[in-house]
């Protein structure tokens, strides 16, 4: 086991175990034999194979035996699975029988349908999954309403915030996830089924029948016209798994930074031992959740290549769909059920964002005294007095809003101006109307 | 000119003038300064600001000048132009109307918000072309609904298609990037207005009112929170720009590889000049649609890296939009563009698809006379037979179905099964199907 | 098993067995317990520890026994093995002894070590492997140096060439890679032992003494400063695995491009079977290969991010490693693997070769038809008459020499002029020169 | 201008300036050129083409006019530049000359050629700029030998470290990139001449005299074989400079996280300007340097992508390297040159390293006090004693190693265990083995 999403120690972390079963070499010959099974007997009722032929194959490889090692033979010589498939399936039906199994398909229709079979089961647990996680980034939000906290632009200390404003910024991309998973899935659960080349034309004029009625035996829609060479649907689902462990890194960042001991504004106290080092607590979720919105771009980019695909079906293609997808598809989901875990094992101190907000001095204060000075004198003045008191607390180690009062003449209620609390806008406004999106 | 974008020799191959213009420091600077005209204009309307005051900003700033080289002075010092910008702008205006300049804004307000008016003239320009080119494309696939081919798969002779049906797998996907298209501009078409950390702190409880009022004079929505640290809609953009080029690259790699010497079904007879061959054609267009489909790609990988943003807004990534975007969507745009133009200078060879199909011998109608003989025996016994016919095909130069005659006993219309149209299955019945989404 | 390097079925096209283990959690855990073993065993023998410590624990844990369960939980926790396994080999021991296990070294010196351990062993096999396809690709363009074929550029027929040749395009990137490998292996066969922030403060001022003898013990240099953070050798590595396999995707696509069955000048009879196509010879191995080498680029690019590691040590840059690197080597080494297999299954079709060359009808000598001409007329005339020469040969379907000496009132040797062996220049001294680097 | 790098007001952010004259439309011809005035001379002192022909040729190109409009026609139907290039060359010749321009030369020789007459140029000075800026850390690690501070891993308090010892994580990666500089370029700094398809056929037997006369005319080596196809050498340093700006965008992403307010060891006092916060001083050139470290690695895998090249030449992989190549050089060159300007304009500030010391509370010395109670007690019962104290350390804001001592009855110099500057190993060592190689 080459791969950390295989590895039995390492696996939990970095993949998502109902995901990597639907995935696993059964989980593909599954659906695999899915496909065979619901055509067969789909044929069978449209009268394209003798009757009792279909039923007698859907019933028959419903416990199918497979030989691993000449399946692994068999795609070394053929670059795909299905041949050595078929030959196997073949061995345990009647000659007869057998004859009209895989009836009219290519390779490429079994194997892309087999794929959309799986997503469609992975999209379950992925979109229930992100809703717990929309979920908890909503109550936490909610609990963090009025946490005033230092706001950080440019990795600097800019104006005050609320915790909650910052969750809004990790929760309101989901939320457009969700909206944009939704808009994906009618193109992208489709099923392949059209033959060699694209025609059906084995089937004759009854390509489109067919097609119909196996996709809704397997509960999805048809294509207009055969995808083998058109990998878009697969492609944009990838970028949208790449942007979901994204947008969760997103919130790792955040976590990764405000963890450092000198914020200290989030704390993971349980776990990241150290082999050496009693005094550590390592942020190891947040570390986790970037390497994964690293790793999924990387597998996402890849996918990408795929739409260069060369003429009616492409090989090259196959192969990079079979090496990046799988990958992809567990770190994506596995970025969401740990993040789940991140949110539950850290602890919010909202003493320290007071004492941040404290040792700041009154300097993110700074604006919202411009605007205070700006009504009595030009801005540009203001920025300067600003500027200078901002420098003054710095030496002096005193408060910005102190030193601004001893340089200014101007009457102002002083006390309310030192008052993060009193500089928050409509913080709380924008965070209600973001978490009604959730409800 | 570092860039082949900007390259007063190359620019025209891998950049669109329309887009670039929207791109270039004017483009930029010109929605900059839109901005802040109308939110002073705005901002007076709803009476933050003095009578008079908007309506001046709004009418001196429409001739704004710039002197460049303080504006890249204050780049370097800064990592964004707005401070340099406000600067300048103020020195146009009475210090009483400066003050109200940029009131109650944060740089990234300015420059987030003149990305997106910019992108939303980019996307008319974008759709129209895009439009053009499904146009095209619709034309060419009824042109040669009956254009009978090799279907190719492994890049190796497969079965008959018809041209029509290849077309379809470049019109398809595109097809249905205008359906995403459309799915994202609500997303995407959103003003920022927020302040430094998104609570528009400055202006109390009015923030959500002004940023009404902003975007309907921007001709924008609005957001429901900010989104200087919610990079999705960017991100989501960006990619649907790398799979518009990524789809073209799928058409020009067809192209490429069909106007092979040997395989001439496609000549570019007008272009593509040699310095001292002048037996040379060279498929210049498909080339250039080709590296632009990886260019994008990779651009489009480095504008997903901005998801991973710091705290409320993030340097860093306002730096990597700056160097990824504008190239990006040239480059996506001139994909397009380029496109319309390599169809419009290829020529069809209809002949050489034929000579193509009559050299193959009728190796191609294998797995229609697989179809054919397994009516009257089993399955691997028909497989075996057309196998050996191949090989004496191969061997002999002669037509596979007379060697298959020859081999077998059965009873066959063997004329019909020599010809690749009548293998074409539904064929036209799916070219319709996708031309009429194009209507 | 979620990635196809861990298939069962399909391990054997894109992994390498033997690099594969090295990678694999046994491999990874000998690794690792090697280090401390030695490192006891050298801690003894410079009295840092007790005498018999050493020696005891490095008997006791040759056979040291593993609870995985455990480990994975470990794992999950502190988001590397170490503090787990530790736990695990101190029971194995008498307190005493434990104690004294791991003795002033930081957990990411075992793993960078381990991983610098295996990536020894696995050059050595890589290496050979390489060594192995140089003199494969020596003998094949040793025995086509007189094989002539067409000489393509830009995807179009161009001037002759001998199949040696580009033979040679496959071969001296590839010994350019030896001498690469040659050049970095001193800079990345380095042990990693500094303690918790590179200073090896635990051992006092026995760092080096100690960092000395281990790496003797480990048959490893040792290096000036700890690379916890920097990474530039792993990441050198990394790149060149990823050229490695890009190299030999360029064989592949040379390959998959003369395999084409209107080319034809590659065969490959004995594999690729379709599911219902028996006309078909897909080119499986250079499908592989492509897709190893697209997969290659994409993990070593992964790789490179971790360059930009925080601080002393950086927990996400050790996830990165652990998820793209063992794939990457993997992929790498398989890539050659293959290309040895690719080599040994494919049959060169000379007779093809010339087949083609005739098809062309002769215009292939364009160019030294231009050069003939110039002798005795200026340069532009020359090219405008062969040029004329080719269109009317295309036309005609005639020999472009004859209608070139039709056109011209030069006196020739037009039959010399015919014959594409005539104008291969120093082809065979180029061929030779890079054979001699082989031998 | 739609790139960064070309912009007037953001290119000396993102590009350098000797850099970006050599990769302009200019610096392109320039050495275009230069390479058929050099071609023609040789040619003739080899006489090869006759006498007098090459020194007109030489001479009268000097100061050669162009018109730019023809020339970007002539790119856009070549897809390269040079037919058009050498039109414009002849007609600036007499007729009679004018036949002898690009004599037995391609379009390729020239373009490739002309990109390592301006890469030998840039890594002059990339050379140079690298020198500078490793001298400037080497000074600056000289001065901070003794600047005790918090080392960090995994974004966490460890223990304590130097700051020269940090430098030397910055320093030491840009020196093996000298090596590593040195080892490539004798492989990259060599001619394409070669003609066509590799061998140099339009010049009989003759190829490698001219080879080698131009090579030295132009002060670079001869390759052994045609490059065209073989992209390698320009990979490799593709790479090369990825990883200078990988390597460099560490040192900025441990500038960037010093500082930051709360932890404040390092400050931007002249720049950074927000347009409305006085309070800001925005990290700027360290996420300069970030966000060029990232658009490199990610143009250098685009770079990547051209191993794969088609048969004799390819024109696809010809546009990428027009695409990414001149932004890469010049992305990776300003790297260099703004993190000059980064160290020169940084201030370092001990106090806060001191103040942080201070405010870790002795936490930081906690494997320290593990190593001395480990010589008294079981490793096990050290560790719980320590963590132990950690703890009460942090509830009671006390000094952790007050706590042990309470917990304790060990007799041990308590107050030698609180100095972090007594648990350095040997970091001096290092920095010194580190800084003589620099010298």
């Amino acid at each position: 086991m080459v791969s950390a999403q295989d590895s039995t120690i390492t696996s939990s972390s970095f993949s998502d175990k109902e995901i990597a079963e639907l995935f696993s070499d059964v989980g593909e010959i599954d659906a695999l034999v899915l496909f065979e099974r619901e055509l067969a007997r789909v044929q069978e009722s449209l009268q394209i194979i003798p009757e009792g032929i279909g039923k007698e194959i859907y019933a028959v490889l419903e416990n199918a035996k497979f030989d691993t090692e000449l399946l692994a033979t068999g795609f070394e010589n053929d670059g795909i699975p299905i041949p050595a498939l078929l030959k196997q399936l073949r061995e345990q039906l009647e000659p007869a029988v057998a004859n009209y199994l895989h009836f009219c398909a290519t390779s490429q229709d079994v194997i892309d349908t087999a794929l959309i079979i799986r997503i469609k089961s992975a999209v379950e647990i992925i979109g229930k999954n992100l809703k717990g996680l929309t979920a908890e980034l909503g109550r936490l939000a909610q609990k963090h309403k009025a946490t005033v906290m230092i706001g950080r632009t440019r990795n600097q200390s800019a104006s005050p915030t609320v915790f909650a404003l910052k969750i809004v910024n990790w929760l309101a991309p989901l939320q457009r996830q969700q909206q944009r998973l939704n808009e994906l899935l009618p193109r992208l659960l489709v099923i392949q089924f059209s033959g060699a080349t694209g025609t059906n034309a084995a089937l004759g004029n009854k390509g489109r029948e067919v097609s119909s009625a196996l996709a809704a035996a397997l509960g999805l829609a048809t294509a207009d016209s055969s995808w083998h060479a058109q990998r878009d649907t697969i492609v944009e689902f990838s970028n949208w798994l790449s942007m979901t462990a994204g947008q969760i890194g997103k919130m790792a960042q955040d976590i990764l930074l405000m963890a450092q001991n000198e914020v200290g504004e989030i704390r993971f106290s349980g776990a990241g031992k150290s082999s050496t080092m009693p005094n550590k607590f390592n942020p190891v979720l947040a570390e986790t959740l970037l390497s994964l919105a690293s790793y999924c771009r990387s597998q996402s980019d890849l996918m990408g290549s795929t739409l260069v695909a060369s003429h009616e079906r492409d090989g090259v293609c196959m192969s990079l769909d079979r090496l990046a997808f799988p990958p992809l598809i567990c770190a994506a989901a596995a970025s969401i059920t740990q993040a789940i875990k991140c949110l539950a094992s850290m602890s919010v101190n909202e003493e320290a964002m007071s004492r941040n907000l404290i040792a700041d001095n009154g300097r993110i204060m700074a604006e919202a005294a411009v605007f205070e000075l700006v009504k009595s004198m030009k801005r540009s003045k203001a920025s300067a007095l600003v500027r200078q008191a901002c420098e003054l607390s710095l030496t002096n180690n005193s408060h910005m809003i102190d030193e601004l009062q001893s340089l200014s003449d101007v009457n102002l209620n002083w006390d309310e101006l030192k008052k993060p609390k009193n500089y928050l806008g409509n913080a709380e406004e924008v965070i209600d109307s973001v978490l009604q999106i959730n409800s």
